[in-house]
Protein backbone atom coordinates (compact mmCIF):
# COMPACT_ATOMS: atom_id res chain seq x y z
CA UNK A 1 0.00 0.00 0.00
CA UNK A 2 2.85 2.51 0.70
CA UNK A 3 4.21 1.42 -2.48
CA UNK A 4 1.41 2.57 -4.43
CA UNK A 5 1.43 5.87 -3.07
CA UNK A 6 4.71 6.16 -4.14
CA UNK A 7 4.21 5.32 -7.19
CA UNK A 8 0.69 7.17 -7.62
CA UNK A 9 2.56 10.74 -6.16
CA UNK A 10 6.15 10.25 -6.83
CA UNK A 11 7.73 13.98 -7.61
CA UNK A 12 5.24 15.19 -4.45
CA UNK A 13 7.00 17.66 -2.29
CA UNK A 14 5.20 18.61 0.40
CA UNK A 15 6.08 22.29 2.28
CA UNK A 16 5.09 22.65 6.01
CA UNK A 17 4.75 25.76 7.31
CA UNK A 18 5.41 25.31 11.53
CA UNK A 19 7.42 22.50 12.45
CA UNK A 20 5.95 21.70 15.67
CA UNK A 21 4.04 18.57 17.22
CA UNK A 22 1.52 18.89 14.40
CA UNK A 23 3.74 20.02 11.60
CA UNK A 24 6.81 17.72 12.86
CA UNK A 25 4.81 14.63 13.35
CA UNK A 26 3.35 14.88 9.70
CA UNK A 27 6.70 15.42 8.49
CA UNK A 28 7.59 11.89 9.67
CA UNK A 29 4.90 10.08 8.70
CA UNK A 30 4.23 11.86 5.46
CA UNK A 31 7.97 11.09 4.53
CA UNK A 32 8.28 7.84 5.98
CA UNK A 33 4.66 6.43 4.24
CA UNK A 34 6.02 7.76 0.91
CA UNK A 35 3.37 10.17 0.01
CA UNK A 36 6.09 13.12 -0.03
CA UNK A 37 9.39 12.55 -1.90
CA UNK A 38 10.84 15.71 -0.46
CA UNK A 39 9.68 17.98 2.55
CA UNK A 40 10.32 21.55 2.77
CA UNK A 41 9.86 23.34 6.23
CA UNK A 42 9.40 26.83 7.08
CA UNK A 43 10.07 27.54 10.92
CA UNK A 44 10.00 31.46 12.51
CA UNK A 45 11.99 30.22 15.48
CA UNK A 46 15.48 29.45 14.66
CA UNK A 47 16.01 27.01 17.73
CA UNK A 48 13.31 25.25 16.44
CA UNK A 49 14.41 25.32 13.18
CA UNK A 50 17.65 24.12 13.71
CA UNK A 51 16.52 21.16 15.74
CA UNK A 52 13.74 19.97 13.29
CA UNK A 53 16.54 20.07 10.94
CA UNK A 54 19.22 18.18 13.15
CA UNK A 55 16.27 15.12 13.84
CA UNK A 56 15.54 14.94 10.30
CA UNK A 57 11.99 15.76 10.18
CA UNK A 58 12.17 17.67 7.06
CA UNK A 59 14.96 17.68 3.70
CA UNK A 60 15.54 21.18 3.97
CA UNK A 61 14.61 24.43 6.25
CA UNK A 62 13.94 27.14 3.91
CA UNK A 63 12.03 30.89 3.38
CA UNK A 64 8.09 31.43 3.28
CA UNK A 65 8.29 31.97 -0.08
CA UNK A 66 10.76 29.17 -1.44
CA UNK A 67 8.50 26.75 0.67
CA UNK A 68 5.60 28.19 -1.33
CA UNK A 69 7.23 27.87 -4.72
CA UNK A 70 8.84 25.14 -4.68
CA UNK A 71 6.12 22.63 -2.68
CA UNK A 72 3.28 20.91 -4.87
CA UNK A 73 1.34 20.62 -0.93
CA UNK A 74 1.76 23.54 1.33
CA UNK A 75 0.72 22.58 5.36
CA UNK A 76 0.06 25.52 7.44
CA UNK A 77 0.74 24.25 10.86
CA UNK A 78 1.43 26.95 13.30
CA UNK A 79 -0.85 28.28 16.09
CA UNK A 80 -4.41 29.96 14.73
CA UNK A 81 -3.36 33.19 15.03
CA UNK A 82 -0.08 33.08 13.05
CA UNK A 83 -2.55 31.04 10.45
CA UNK A 84 -4.68 33.51 9.57
CA UNK A 85 -1.99 35.85 9.37
CA UNK A 86 -0.29 33.87 7.07
CA UNK A 87 -2.42 31.70 4.82
CA UNK A 88 -3.69 35.30 2.70
CA UNK A 89 -0.22 35.72 2.04
CA UNK A 90 0.17 32.11 1.06
CA UNK A 91 -2.47 32.60 -1.17
CA UNK A 92 -1.65 35.83 -2.46
CA UNK A 93 2.02 33.99 -3.78
CA UNK A 94 0.39 31.58 -5.43
CA UNK A 95 -1.70 34.17 -7.17
CA UNK A 96 1.42 36.04 -7.52
CA UNK A 97 3.45 32.85 -9.39
CA UNK A 98 0.65 32.11 -11.68
CA UNK A 99 0.54 28.45 -9.15
CA UNK A 100 -2.92 28.07 -10.03
CA UNK A 101 -2.84 23.72 -9.41
CA UNK A 102 -1.26 24.09 -5.43
CA UNK A 103 -2.64 22.96 -2.70
CA UNK A 104 -3.10 24.20 0.41
CA UNK A 105 -4.04 23.04 3.98
CA UNK A 106 -4.19 24.08 7.58
CA UNK A 107 -4.16 22.27 10.25
CA UNK A 108 -5.49 24.48 13.21
CA UNK A 109 -7.69 23.69 16.02
CA UNK A 110 -10.49 26.81 15.26
CA UNK A 111 -11.69 26.99 11.50
CA UNK A 112 -14.18 29.78 11.41
CA UNK A 113 -12.06 32.76 11.48
CA UNK A 114 -9.21 31.41 9.09
CA UNK A 115 -12.41 30.04 6.56
CA UNK A 116 -13.59 33.85 6.81
CA UNK A 117 -10.58 35.46 6.25
CA UNK A 118 -9.94 34.52 2.90
CA UNK A 119 -13.76 33.52 2.00
CA UNK A 120 -13.11 36.54 -0.85
CA UNK A 121 -9.82 35.23 -1.82
CA UNK A 122 -9.19 34.79 -5.64
CA UNK A 123 -7.62 31.38 -4.86
CA UNK A 124 -9.82 30.67 -1.95
CA UNK A 125 -10.83 27.08 -4.06
CA UNK A 126 -6.93 25.95 -3.89
CA UNK A 127 -7.54 26.43 -0.31
CA UNK A 128 -8.97 23.13 2.10
CA UNK A 129 -10.12 23.39 5.59
CA UNK A 130 -8.79 20.72 7.95
CA UNK A 131 -8.46 20.10 11.40
CA UNK A 132 -6.50 16.81 12.27
CA UNK A 133 -7.72 16.02 15.73
CA UNK A 134 -4.72 14.90 17.49
CA UNK A 135 -2.41 15.94 19.87
CA UNK A 136 -0.40 15.74 23.02
CA UNK A 137 0.44 18.59 25.76
CA UNK A 138 3.62 18.83 24.49
CA UNK A 139 4.66 21.78 21.85
CA UNK A 140 7.80 21.92 19.42
CA UNK A 141 9.64 19.87 16.99
CA UNK A 142 10.81 17.78 19.98
CA UNK A 143 7.47 16.71 20.64
CA UNK A 144 6.81 15.62 17.12
CA UNK A 145 6.31 11.63 16.76
CA UNK A 146 5.63 9.16 14.27
CA UNK A 147 1.52 7.20 13.85
CA UNK A 148 0.56 10.40 15.72
CA UNK A 149 -2.73 10.79 13.70
CA UNK A 150 -3.23 6.88 13.36
CA UNK A 151 -7.08 6.11 13.41
CA UNK A 152 -7.85 9.44 14.44
CA UNK A 153 -10.59 11.72 13.20
CA UNK A 154 -9.64 14.78 10.55
CA UNK A 155 -12.62 17.46 10.36
CA UNK A 156 -12.71 19.13 6.54
CA UNK A 157 -14.26 22.01 7.27
CA UNK A 158 -16.31 24.29 4.38
CA UNK A 159 -15.38 21.53 1.79
CA UNK A 160 -17.84 22.99 -0.53
CA UNK A 161 -15.75 25.86 -0.98
CA UNK A 162 -12.57 24.01 -1.83
CA UNK A 163 -11.84 22.65 -5.53
CA UNK A 164 -12.58 19.00 -5.43
CA UNK A 165 -9.05 18.20 -6.66
CA UNK A 166 -7.57 20.37 -4.08
CA UNK A 167 -10.30 18.18 -1.45
CA UNK A 168 -9.22 14.83 -2.66
CA UNK A 169 -5.61 15.90 -2.49
CA UNK A 170 -6.13 16.65 0.98
CA UNK A 171 -8.30 13.47 1.48
CA UNK A 172 -5.27 11.54 0.34
CA UNK A 173 -2.81 12.93 2.32
CA UNK A 174 -5.05 12.21 5.73
CA UNK A 175 -5.64 8.88 4.42
CA UNK A 176 -1.83 8.27 4.50
CA UNK A 177 -1.55 9.68 8.06
CA UNK A 178 -4.03 7.01 8.92
CA UNK A 179 -7.23 9.72 9.85
CA UNK A 180 -10.50 9.61 8.88
CA UNK A 181 -12.40 11.82 7.40
CA UNK A 182 -15.38 14.25 8.82
CA UNK A 183 -17.01 16.83 6.90
CA UNK A 184 -18.91 19.95 8.35
CA UNK A 185 -19.52 23.51 8.23
CA UNK A 186 -16.42 25.61 9.80
CA UNK A 187 -18.76 26.94 12.42
CA UNK A 188 -20.13 23.61 13.79
CA UNK A 189 -16.84 22.38 14.10
CA UNK A 190 -16.07 25.61 16.55
CA UNK A 191 -18.96 24.67 18.32
CA UNK A 192 -18.13 20.99 18.82
CA UNK A 193 -14.67 21.37 19.80
CA UNK A 194 -14.95 23.89 22.64
CA UNK A 195 -17.44 20.94 24.19
CA UNK A 196 -15.04 18.01 23.11
CA UNK A 197 -11.32 19.51 23.43
CA UNK A 198 -11.32 23.65 24.38
CA UNK A 199 -13.34 23.23 27.66
CA UNK A 200 -11.56 20.68 28.92
CA UNK A 201 -8.34 22.69 28.72
CA UNK A 202 -9.95 25.54 30.68
CA UNK A 203 -10.95 23.14 33.27
CA UNK A 204 -7.24 21.74 33.18
CA UNK A 205 -5.61 24.90 33.70
CA UNK A 206 -7.95 26.08 36.20
CA UNK A 207 -7.09 23.06 38.30
CA UNK A 208 -3.84 23.35 37.85
CA UNK A 209 -3.97 26.91 39.39
CA UNK A 210 -6.43 26.01 41.98
CA UNK A 211 -3.73 23.40 44.09
CA UNK A 212 -0.42 25.11 42.88
CA UNK A 213 -1.91 28.16 45.20
CA UNK A 214 -2.63 25.34 48.19
CA UNK A 215 1.02 24.23 47.43
CA UNK A 216 2.46 27.72 48.62
CA UNK A 217 1.14 26.42 51.82
CA UNK A 218 1.27 23.20 51.84
CA UNK A 219 4.87 21.89 50.37
CA UNK A 220 3.85 17.98 50.35
CA UNK A 221 0.61 18.52 49.10
CA UNK A 222 1.30 16.79 45.39
CA UNK A 223 2.86 13.75 47.22
CA UNK A 224 -0.75 12.46 47.62
CA UNK A 225 -1.75 13.44 43.93
CA UNK A 226 -3.16 9.92 42.39
CA UNK A 227 -3.31 8.85 38.72
CA UNK A 228 -6.79 10.64 38.56
CA UNK A 229 -5.27 13.73 39.18
CA UNK A 230 -2.54 13.71 37.24
CA UNK A 231 -5.25 12.88 34.18
CA UNK A 232 -7.44 15.35 34.77
CA UNK A 233 -4.44 17.97 35.22
CA UNK A 234 -2.62 16.77 32.29
CA UNK A 235 -4.19 18.95 29.98
CA UNK A 236 -2.93 22.17 32.09
CA UNK A 237 1.20 21.62 30.65
CA UNK A 238 -0.74 22.70 27.11
CA UNK A 239 1.58 26.08 25.76
CA UNK A 240 0.01 30.00 25.61
CA UNK A 241 1.00 29.85 22.17
CA UNK A 242 -0.74 27.32 21.32
CA UNK A 243 -3.91 28.16 23.32
CA UNK A 244 -4.49 31.73 23.45
CA UNK A 245 -5.62 31.89 20.59
CA UNK A 246 -7.47 29.20 20.26
CA UNK A 247 -9.64 30.80 22.80
CA UNK A 248 -9.85 34.46 21.67
CA UNK A 249 -10.92 33.06 18.18
CA UNK A 250 -13.36 30.59 19.75
CA UNK A 251 -14.50 32.96 22.51
CA UNK A 252 -18.27 33.33 22.05
CA UNK A 253 -18.31 29.66 21.86
CA UNK A 254 -15.94 28.58 24.72
CA UNK A 255 -17.89 31.28 27.11
CA UNK A 256 -21.04 29.35 26.03
CA UNK A 257 -19.79 26.05 27.36
CA UNK A 258 -17.92 27.63 30.29
CA UNK A 259 -21.25 29.27 31.58
CA UNK A 260 -23.12 25.83 31.08
CA UNK A 261 -20.12 24.22 32.77
CA UNK A 262 -20.12 26.58 35.82
CA UNK A 263 -24.29 25.96 36.42
CA UNK A 264 -23.22 22.24 36.57
CA UNK A 265 -20.66 23.27 38.98
CA UNK A 266 -22.89 24.79 40.92
CA UNK A 267 -25.33 21.90 40.67
CA UNK A 268 -22.67 19.48 42.70
CA UNK A 269 -21.85 22.78 45.30
CA UNK A 270 -25.32 22.97 46.25
CA UNK A 271 -26.16 19.30 46.88
CA UNK A 272 -22.78 18.98 48.36
CA UNK A 273 -23.74 22.36 50.72
CA UNK A 274 -26.89 20.99 51.74
CA UNK A 275 -26.08 17.47 52.44
CA UNK A 276 -28.32 16.38 49.61
CA UNK A 277 -26.95 12.81 49.30
CA UNK A 278 -29.97 11.90 47.00
CA UNK A 279 -29.35 14.96 44.56
CA UNK A 280 -25.39 14.34 44.12
CA UNK A 281 -26.03 10.44 43.80
CA UNK A 282 -28.23 11.52 40.83
CA UNK A 283 -26.05 14.46 39.57
CA UNK A 284 -23.47 11.25 39.23
CA UNK A 285 -25.41 9.30 37.95
CA UNK A 286 -26.08 11.53 34.91
CA UNK A 287 -22.42 12.15 34.91
CA UNK A 288 -21.79 7.89 34.87
CA UNK A 289 -23.83 8.02 31.09
CA UNK A 290 -20.06 9.26 29.45
CA UNK A 291 -19.15 5.79 29.99
CA UNK A 292 -21.30 4.90 26.98
CA UNK A 293 -19.12 7.45 25.15
CA UNK A 294 -15.16 6.55 26.69
CA UNK A 295 -13.71 3.71 27.42
CA UNK B 1 12.06 -11.30 50.43
CA UNK B 2 8.57 -12.63 49.87
CA UNK B 3 10.01 -16.00 51.16
CA UNK B 4 10.70 -13.37 54.30
CA UNK B 5 7.26 -12.77 54.79
CA UNK B 6 5.89 -16.03 54.85
CA UNK B 7 8.23 -17.10 57.22
CA UNK B 8 7.63 -14.04 59.83
CA UNK B 9 3.60 -14.38 59.54
CA UNK B 10 3.45 -18.07 58.16
CA UNK B 11 -0.21 -18.43 59.59
CA UNK B 12 -1.92 -15.26 58.91
CA UNK B 13 -4.86 -14.98 58.28
CA UNK B 14 -6.35 -11.90 56.64
CA UNK B 15 -9.85 -10.81 56.40
CA UNK B 16 -11.16 -8.44 53.97
CA UNK B 17 -14.56 -6.89 54.52
CA UNK B 18 -15.66 -5.48 50.84
CA UNK B 19 -14.44 -7.31 47.86
CA UNK B 20 -14.31 -4.60 45.56
CA UNK B 21 -11.35 -2.73 43.44
CA UNK B 22 -9.69 -2.24 47.07
CA UNK B 23 -10.58 -4.72 48.61
CA UNK B 24 -10.04 -7.51 45.77
CA UNK B 25 -7.02 -5.93 44.68
CA UNK B 26 -5.58 -6.22 48.09
CA UNK B 27 -6.22 -9.90 48.51
CA UNK B 28 -4.64 -11.09 45.75
CA UNK B 29 -1.28 -9.09 46.15
CA UNK B 30 -0.98 -10.40 49.87
CA UNK B 31 -1.85 -14.00 48.85
CA UNK B 32 -0.17 -14.02 46.14
CA UNK B 33 2.72 -11.95 47.95
CA UNK B 34 2.94 -14.26 51.19
CA UNK B 35 1.78 -12.05 53.59
CA UNK B 36 -1.50 -13.72 54.03
CA UNK B 37 -1.84 -17.70 54.36
CA UNK B 38 -5.50 -17.48 54.10
CA UNK B 39 -8.25 -14.68 52.65
CA UNK B 40 -11.40 -14.54 54.68
CA UNK B 41 -13.85 -11.99 52.55
CA UNK B 42 -17.25 -10.01 53.36
CA UNK B 43 -19.45 -8.99 50.82
CA UNK B 44 -22.91 -7.71 51.50
CA UNK B 45 -23.78 -7.65 47.75
CA UNK B 46 -24.44 -11.29 46.73
CA UNK B 47 -23.38 -11.22 43.14
CA UNK B 48 -20.33 -9.33 43.72
CA UNK B 49 -19.74 -12.61 46.71
CA UNK B 50 -20.03 -14.70 44.09
CA UNK B 51 -18.13 -13.21 41.49
CA UNK B 52 -15.07 -12.61 44.20
CA UNK B 53 -15.13 -16.47 44.99
CA UNK B 54 -15.30 -17.85 41.19
CA UNK B 55 -12.55 -15.06 40.46
CA UNK B 56 -10.37 -16.56 43.48
CA UNK B 57 -9.98 -13.16 45.13
CA UNK B 58 -10.52 -14.67 48.81
CA UNK B 59 -10.04 -18.26 49.82
CA UNK B 60 -13.50 -18.35 51.32
CA UNK B 61 -16.89 -15.49 51.13
CA UNK B 62 -17.89 -15.72 54.96
CA UNK B 63 -19.90 -13.60 57.37
CA UNK B 64 -18.79 -10.58 59.21
CA UNK B 65 -18.71 -11.90 62.46
CA UNK B 66 -16.81 -15.43 61.54
CA UNK B 67 -14.67 -12.81 59.27
CA UNK B 68 -13.59 -11.40 62.65
CA UNK B 69 -13.31 -14.00 64.56
CA UNK B 70 -11.00 -16.01 62.59
CA UNK B 71 -8.88 -13.28 60.93
CA UNK B 72 -5.56 -11.88 62.48
CA UNK B 73 -5.49 -8.74 60.60
CA UNK B 74 -9.15 -7.01 59.12
CA UNK B 75 -9.16 -4.95 56.46
CA UNK B 76 -12.49 -2.58 56.34
CA UNK B 77 -12.37 -1.71 52.20
CA UNK B 78 -15.90 -0.37 52.07
CA UNK B 79 -17.44 2.90 50.85
CA UNK B 80 -16.91 5.12 53.40
CA UNK B 81 -20.31 5.93 54.50
CA UNK B 82 -20.47 2.04 55.43
CA UNK B 83 -17.03 1.89 57.09
CA UNK B 84 -18.38 4.78 59.64
CA UNK B 85 -21.38 2.38 60.31
CA UNK B 86 -18.91 -0.82 60.42
CA UNK B 87 -16.04 0.18 61.71
CA UNK B 88 -17.28 0.40 65.54
CA UNK B 89 -19.26 -2.57 65.26
CA UNK B 90 -15.89 -4.50 64.81
CA UNK B 91 -14.29 -3.07 67.54
CA UNK B 92 -17.10 -3.93 70.01
CA UNK B 93 -16.65 -7.66 68.33
CA UNK B 94 -13.09 -7.93 69.53
CA UNK B 95 -13.85 -6.72 73.17
CA UNK B 96 -16.86 -8.71 73.42
CA UNK B 97 -15.17 -11.81 72.14
CA UNK B 98 -11.55 -10.61 73.80
CA UNK B 99 -9.32 -10.70 70.89
CA UNK B 100 -7.42 -7.95 71.60
CA UNK B 101 -4.50 -8.50 70.04
CA UNK B 102 -6.36 -8.16 66.60
CA UNK B 103 -5.72 -5.00 63.96
CA UNK B 104 -8.49 -3.53 62.30
CA UNK B 105 -7.35 -1.30 59.62
CA UNK B 106 -9.38 0.65 56.80
CA UNK B 107 -9.01 1.97 53.46
CA UNK B 108 -11.13 4.86 53.28
CA UNK B 109 -10.48 7.81 51.46
CA UNK B 110 -11.86 10.38 54.12
CA UNK B 111 -10.51 9.88 57.49
CA UNK B 112 -11.72 12.57 59.63
CA UNK B 113 -15.03 11.17 60.33
CA UNK B 114 -14.17 7.74 60.58
CA UNK B 115 -11.31 8.37 63.43
CA UNK B 116 -13.75 10.91 65.38
CA UNK B 117 -16.68 7.88 65.42
CA UNK B 118 -14.32 5.39 66.91
CA UNK B 119 -12.14 8.07 69.57
CA UNK B 120 -13.54 7.08 72.64
CA UNK B 121 -13.78 3.47 71.81
CA UNK B 122 -11.81 1.15 74.23
CA UNK B 123 -10.59 -1.06 71.57
CA UNK B 124 -9.30 2.48 69.77
CA UNK B 125 -5.59 1.85 69.66
CA UNK B 126 -6.41 -2.04 67.37
CA UNK B 127 -7.87 0.30 64.77
CA UNK B 128 -5.28 1.69 62.32
CA UNK B 129 -6.72 4.83 60.14
CA UNK B 130 -5.12 4.13 56.50
CA UNK B 131 -5.38 5.43 52.74
CA UNK B 132 -3.78 3.35 49.83
CA UNK B 133 -3.82 5.90 47.44
CA UNK B 134 -4.36 3.89 44.44
CA UNK B 135 -7.77 3.36 42.31
CA UNK B 136 -8.70 3.07 38.52
CA UNK B 137 -12.58 4.60 37.78
CA UNK B 138 -14.08 0.87 38.02
CA UNK B 139 -15.13 -0.70 40.88
CA UNK B 140 -16.63 -4.48 42.15
CA UNK B 141 -14.55 -7.45 42.56
CA UNK B 142 -14.12 -7.32 38.33
CA UNK B 143 -12.15 -4.31 38.85
CA UNK B 144 -9.78 -6.00 41.30
CA UNK B 145 -5.94 -6.40 39.65
CA UNK B 146 -2.66 -7.58 40.90
CA UNK B 147 0.05 -4.57 41.69
CA UNK B 148 -2.21 -1.71 41.52
CA UNK B 149 -0.50 -0.38 44.87
CA UNK B 150 3.07 -0.58 43.59
CA UNK B 151 4.62 2.58 44.20
CA UNK B 152 2.16 4.62 45.30
CA UNK B 153 1.39 6.51 48.77
CA UNK B 154 -0.43 5.36 51.73
CA UNK B 155 -1.25 7.34 54.24
CA UNK B 156 -1.05 6.36 57.97
CA UNK B 157 -3.89 9.34 59.83
CA UNK B 158 -3.43 10.05 63.53
CA UNK B 159 -1.07 7.01 63.59
CA UNK B 160 -0.05 8.09 67.44
CA UNK B 161 -3.58 7.13 68.58
CA UNK B 162 -2.93 3.45 67.82
CA UNK B 163 -0.95 0.66 69.50
CA UNK B 164 2.51 0.97 67.71
CA UNK B 165 2.50 -3.41 66.85
CA UNK B 166 -0.50 -2.47 65.05
CA UNK B 167 0.82 0.42 63.29
CA UNK B 168 3.99 -1.97 62.44
CA UNK B 169 1.77 -4.95 61.32
CA UNK B 170 0.02 -2.06 58.88
CA UNK B 171 3.30 -0.55 57.96
CA UNK B 172 4.03 -4.81 56.73
CA UNK B 173 1.02 -5.07 55.11
CA UNK B 174 1.30 -2.10 53.14
CA UNK B 175 5.43 -2.40 52.32
CA UNK B 176 3.92 -5.88 50.90
CA UNK B 177 1.67 -4.10 48.49
CA UNK B 178 4.72 -1.92 47.42
CA UNK B 179 3.59 1.50 49.05
CA UNK B 180 5.16 4.26 51.03
CA UNK B 181 3.88 5.49 54.39
CA UNK B 182 3.44 8.98 54.67
CA UNK B 183 1.90 9.96 58.31
CA UNK B 184 -0.12 12.95 59.20
CA UNK B 185 -3.03 14.36 61.12
CA UNK B 186 -6.29 12.75 59.83
CA UNK B 187 -8.03 16.40 59.32
CA UNK B 188 -4.50 17.48 57.43
CA UNK B 189 -5.68 14.13 55.09
CA UNK B 190 -8.80 15.33 54.36
CA UNK B 191 -7.83 19.08 53.39
CA UNK B 192 -5.17 17.56 50.86
CA UNK B 193 -7.17 14.89 49.39
CA UNK B 194 -10.17 17.56 48.80
CA UNK B 195 -7.08 19.18 46.37
CA UNK B 196 -5.16 16.78 44.93
CA UNK B 197 -8.49 13.64 44.29
CA UNK B 198 -11.86 14.88 45.33
CA UNK B 199 -12.00 18.36 43.17
CA UNK B 200 -10.74 16.23 40.15
CA UNK B 201 -13.72 14.31 40.58
CA UNK B 202 -16.45 16.96 40.86
CA UNK B 203 -14.63 18.48 37.54
CA UNK B 204 -14.79 15.74 35.62
CA UNK B 205 -18.59 15.00 36.93
CA UNK B 206 -19.43 18.21 35.87
CA UNK B 207 -17.36 18.43 32.06
CA UNK B 208 -19.53 15.30 31.32
CA UNK B 209 -22.33 16.88 32.12
CA UNK B 210 -22.11 19.50 30.05
CA UNK B 211 -21.24 17.65 27.17
CA UNK B 212 -23.67 15.19 27.55
CA UNK B 213 -26.55 17.43 27.53
CA UNK B 214 -25.31 19.49 24.38
CA UNK B 215 -25.49 15.65 22.79
CA UNK B 216 -29.06 15.28 23.08
CA UNK B 217 -29.02 17.84 20.47
CA UNK B 218 -25.84 16.83 18.37
CA UNK B 219 -25.45 13.27 18.24
CA UNK B 220 -22.12 13.12 16.56
CA UNK B 221 -20.33 15.09 19.23
CA UNK B 222 -18.45 12.52 20.39
CA UNK B 223 -16.93 11.94 17.56
CA UNK B 224 -14.36 14.85 17.59
CA UNK B 225 -13.59 13.74 20.91
CA UNK B 226 -9.81 13.67 21.59
CA UNK B 227 -7.41 11.80 23.73
CA UNK B 228 -7.16 15.27 25.95
CA UNK B 229 -11.26 15.07 26.48
CA UNK B 230 -10.70 11.79 27.46
CA UNK B 231 -8.05 11.81 29.87
CA UNK B 232 -10.07 14.60 31.85
CA UNK B 233 -13.40 13.28 31.68
CA UNK B 234 -12.26 9.63 32.67
CA UNK B 235 -13.00 10.22 36.42
CA UNK B 236 -16.66 11.30 35.75
CA UNK B 237 -17.73 7.02 34.64
CA UNK B 238 -16.09 6.71 39.05
CA UNK B 239 -19.69 5.62 40.95
CA UNK B 240 -21.85 7.32 43.48
CA UNK B 241 -21.44 4.27 45.67
CA UNK B 242 -18.14 5.47 46.72
CA UNK B 243 -18.27 9.35 45.72
CA UNK B 244 -21.56 10.49 47.70
CA UNK B 245 -20.06 9.41 50.87
CA UNK B 246 -16.60 10.59 50.10
CA UNK B 247 -18.12 14.17 49.28
CA UNK B 248 -20.96 14.45 52.41
CA UNK B 249 -18.26 13.54 54.90
CA UNK B 250 -15.64 15.63 53.30
CA UNK B 251 -18.10 18.72 52.61
CA UNK B 252 -15.86 21.21 53.95
CA UNK B 253 -12.99 20.84 52.38
CA UNK B 254 -14.28 20.18 49.20
CA UNK B 255 -16.79 23.04 48.96
CA UNK B 256 -13.45 25.52 50.28
CA UNK B 257 -11.89 23.82 47.47
CA UNK B 258 -15.02 23.96 44.83
CA UNK B 259 -14.93 28.09 45.64
CA UNK B 260 -11.28 28.96 44.99
CA UNK B 261 -11.82 26.85 41.64
CA UNK B 262 -14.40 28.80 40.68
CA UNK B 263 -12.77 31.44 41.35
CA UNK B 264 -9.95 30.13 38.55
CA UNK B 265 -12.36 29.53 36.27
CA UNK B 266 -14.02 33.29 36.83
CA UNK B 267 -10.83 34.51 35.79
CA UNK B 268 -9.87 32.30 32.87
CA UNK B 269 -13.89 33.39 31.72
CA UNK B 270 -13.33 36.96 32.22
CA UNK B 271 -10.10 37.02 30.50
CA UNK B 272 -11.32 35.22 27.16
CA UNK B 273 -14.77 37.87 27.38
CA UNK B 274 -12.16 40.70 27.45
CA UNK B 275 -10.52 39.31 24.46
CA UNK B 276 -7.86 39.99 26.83
CA UNK B 277 -4.78 37.62 25.26
CA UNK B 278 -2.09 38.86 27.90
CA UNK B 279 -4.38 37.69 30.73
CA UNK B 280 -4.92 34.65 29.42
CA UNK B 281 -1.54 34.10 28.72
CA UNK B 282 -0.25 34.66 32.14
CA UNK B 283 -3.24 32.34 33.61
CA UNK B 284 -2.37 29.41 31.49
CA UNK B 285 1.75 30.16 32.55
CA UNK B 286 1.29 30.16 35.59
CA UNK B 287 -1.17 26.37 35.51
CA UNK B 288 1.87 25.15 32.99
CA UNK B 289 3.98 25.38 36.73
CA UNK B 290 1.87 22.20 37.11
CA UNK B 291 4.38 20.58 34.61
CA UNK B 292 7.08 20.45 37.83
CA UNK B 293 5.23 18.11 39.46
CA UNK B 294 3.43 15.87 36.91
CA UNK B 295 5.24 14.31 33.99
Amino acid sequence: MEQNKIQSEPQQTVGIIGLGLIGGSMAIDLKRRGFAARILGVEADCVNASAAEKIGLVDEVVSLEDCIDRSDVIVLAVPVGAAVALLPRILDRLAETQARSKTVLDTCSTKGQIVRCVHYHPLRRRYVATHPMAGTEYSGPWAAQPNLFDSRACIFANAEESDPAAVALAERLYDTLGMRPIYMAADQHDIHTAYVSHISHVTSFALALTVLEKERDEKHIFDLASGGFSSTVRLAKSSPEMWVPILMQNRDNVLHVIDTYLEKMQLFRQAIADYDEAGTDRLIRDANRIKKIIR
